[in-house]
């Protein structure tokens, strides 16, 4: 084993992809400590996501006072990775994420305002490729905040401009995007999206995400009424419709925001991640690629890392393992899709809230005897030609 | 991969040592259809070792007419393995097993007297190389049965001869020998026993098994008492103490009344079975051993089938991959002993009442990637000499 790369997802709510990246490698290094090792931990667009871009491809994280969820201001940060082409790196997080808000979380009050920050001074920094991570954020104001911050104008009945929170979006009668940042034109900005929640509705912002940042069933309504107006207003002062835009409804309405006002293309994060660290070429002469997800199903094939990874892996024919928290019954042909195998970690039968103490043990345990597999197959045929 | 050998353990109460090797085997012909399979499921010396013994290394089974449980007539029936030497091989359920007893369970009455007539039979045929599996039984009776049923004679108080069972062992004022089979002179007996139990007391045969023969707490302090005479009566009489051999409490005390009697050792079943089956000889040419039990734990390599084939494998250098239904977290050191690396089939974290379900579908799963993760590393070295 010579090279490998490691392309593993989070093991959500047990294990950061950072951390299992950590402990492949140390596995691998205990084995065949001579072997190249490519970490690419994959960011959810959540709160890490800068720090997984900064670790696949290197690069610096640039600190920047901005506005945070209730207009106050604070030490922020975004990243600008060494992909040779500007590109900027956000997560919401970092500036309108739910920790933020902790004890007072009020998606009625806050805002993406500090958002908007960020990429201005990406902008100023000649970034014309952005990413942003939407992913854990406290609000719900269809990232109007973030458009104010860049220009963008919202009007009330009375004539002024106001600046629109979750609580005050059915109060927004005009929008003037004339405003809004040129550079923006030059930039090509794609949202980290993994889900596929309309703006509105049942399945909307509101319903779904609305309670998880503290709102109760009457302000889930207001929100989801007001993340109507939005829509409606967006439709009729920028002929766009993100009503049925499938992730629209990410970020408290963020996704459709960065649709409508920043033409941003809503992507699935792994394809994202692929793209940016330029994976075909990471992954050229390498023996194998380890994955891995908290829990590989039927939807791990569909726009999920394992699905975004195989693809790759099919497609130069390099063995590819999956390790997994757990493994479904069914899985889709994950087989015929690029993976190689797939193991889980999970050793006792013994119901999760006890198994995941035991995880990060768990994957060791599981790396080694995978590895000790391949070194026992690899020596079958010591200095045998290839 | 063109030589493999399975010698996997039962996984207890949920798989059968003959049921694993089936599913290894045709998972292994679906990924390498050119490939040599030795088959040794592992007998743990209860119902299904004769079968066990014979799909091992072939032979015959004899029918023989023979006391039950209840000394009632029954067909029965014993092993006649192709070992070249004329071994039998015993399994007491076959006769005296708990099943037979269904119904009207009682180990104050139970006997073991078809045992004694199986071995009289194998003696007859021929053979001098006895093995008898100890488990799953419905006595209690120390084994006289089986020593009358070969010629020992018991004398109560009024000097008369009578077949001590279960509830009147105390009442054996002498035992007399001189008139047992001569040919067991000539024999050697092996009892297979993975059980240290003691033949009396706290740990003994009765109060440790007599409960799940039906034995209620009165009844098993009979037992008990019963089974403390009948050492004593052997020491007396025979010159020898099994008051503190372990295992002597196997079986309803048949293990304590073989070594007494019948001067059987006392072996953990899986080295009975790698001796029988020349287990040395099978592994030549092989390419990996699989082997496997319900759970792996620190006592695997203590005498039970993982430690017993690990010495084997790594004395002759042959990798050696467990697959288990779960691994614990202490299992020794498995990898220094012979093991090259361990897998569980439990793949999701469900307690082990659901889990269990879904084993034989789990194992299949399981032995399939780790066929296929084989597979890719062989092709990456596909036409290489070794």
């Amino acid at each position: 084993m010579k090279k490998v790369v490691l392309i593993p997802d989070s093991f959500k709510g047990t294990l950061s992809s950072a951390k299992v990246c950590e402990i492949m490698s140390k596995c691998i290094h205990n084995k065949f400590p001579d072997c190249e090792i490519v970490q690419i931990p994959v960011a959810d667009g959540g709160e890490g996501t800068v720090d997984c871009f900064l670790q696949a491809v290197g690069g610096q994280k640039r600190s920047v006072t901005v506005c945070g969820p209730f207009m106050e201001r604070m030490e922020s940060f975004y990243g600008i990775p060494d992909t040779g082409d500007k590109t900027a790196v956000i997560e919401m997080a970092a500036c309108a994420g739910l920790p933020l808000a902790e004890g007072r979380e009020n998606p009625e009050l806050t805002s993406t305002y500090g958002v908007g920050e960020l990429i201005a001074d990406a902008l100023e920094q000649g970034c014309r490729n952005i990413i942003i991570g939407l992913g854990g954020s406290s609000t719900n104001d269809g990232g109007c905040g973030m458009a104010a911050a860049l220009g963008a104008k919202f009007y009330g009945e009375d004539g002024e401009a106001f600046l629109p929170v979750g609580g005050t979006l059915k109060n927004i009668k005009r929008i003037d995007i004339s405003g809004l940042d040129r550079r923006l034109k030059q930039t090509c900005i794609t949202a980290m999206c993994d889900i596929d929640n309309p703006l509105y509705g049942a399945n909307g912002a509101a319903f779904i995400f609305g309670p998880q940042k503290g709102a109760d069933p009457a302000m889930v309504n207001r929100l989801d009424a007001g993340l109507r107006c939005l829509s409606r207003q967006i439709l009729t002062d920028l002929g766009t419709d993100v009503s049925e835009l499938p992730g629209a409804g990410a970020a408290g309405g963020m996704g459709g925001g960065a649709a409508a006002f920043l033409h941003a293309r809503l992507c699935p994060g792994i394809e994202v991640v692929l793209e940016t660290v330029r994976f075909e070429e990471r992954i050229e002469g390498a023996d194998v690629i380890f994955t891995g997800e908290g829990r590989l199903d039927y939807q791990s094939l569909m726009g999920k890392v394992v699905g975004g990874v195989a693809k790759y892996a099919k497609r130069d024919g390099i063995p590819l393992i999956v390790v997994a928290g757990s493994i479904d019954e069914r899985t889709g042909d994950i087989y015929g899709s690029g993976v190689s195998a797939a193991f889980s970690i999970t050793r006792m039968p013994v119901p999760f809230k006890e198994a995941r103490k035991s995880s990060e043990e768990n994957l060791e345990r599981t790396m080694e005897d995978i590895l000790r597999l391949w070194k026992v197959i690899d020596e079958e045929y010591a200095g045998a030609p290839l």
